[in-house]
């Protein structure tokens, strides 16, 4: 079995305009351009190997997040080769997933998240990087 | 300027021998032998860029973060190569340190933490890594 590899870690920000600025001068990165994903209800950029997430959905997963234990570390981020088989290969070894099959995300990849329950609280995404067919 | 990179992403649990099989089968890689730090009051693992810290002293920061939100994201640190140098910049820009400077943690390296305050509530982990002088 293929290991997985790091692929970023997210941070859960009330807004990117604070919070670009605050982690790019520490990183010594510049934040790519922002992208908003509505079905998840987040904005988000990339500066290196963090994410940042802003909530579009006051209802949704991130706000209520940021509500209950402010802004923090959300979740982190693995990549695989093949989401489809890892999905099937993690749930027959018991672990709980939040996305039955992949799901578009962030930077045009194929996405899916494991349950924290079943991985010591920690929220886990699995990021199957798919190529830019741009020219 | 020298962007800082990943290191590794650390998670609070309160047992080593539950959660290192956990994350061993879900990330298909081994762990490395667990090390003591008497000083920050863990006991700690790495199971690729990932760190597991479990509370050594029950009065430590760490039992502590375990009794107020369970287990869970604790820490994300970034490797730099001189961090004096990088402790210096970022005191003058107004990031908070818990370490005015570098002290010994897990693997030899030196590292230094940023307070949570200044970095959007997320503990941050500066790391200098000391090469091994064993044959």
């Amino acid at each position: 079995m293929e290991p997985l590899s790091h692929d970023h870690v997210a941070i859960a920000v009330a807004s990117l305009d604070e919070a670009v600025p605050l982690f790019e001068r520490l990183l010594g990165l510049r934040s790519s351009p922002v992208e908003e994903l509505p079905r998840q209800g987040v904005r988000v950029t990339f500066i290196g190997a963090l994410e940042l997430l802003e909530p579009l959905d006051p209802e949704g997963t991130v706000a209520r997040f940021l509500a209950r234990r402010g802004p923090g570390l959300h979740h982190v981020a693995y990549r695989v080769s093949d989401l489809g088989t890892t999905l099937d290969r993690l749930r027959r070894e018991g672990y709980q997933l939040i996305d039955q099959s992949p799901r578009p995300g962030a930077r045009g990849h194929r996405v899916a998240f494991l349950h924290p329950k079943s991985t010591s609280g920690v929220l886990v995404e699995l990021v199957e990087v798919v190529q830019s067919t741009d020219p």
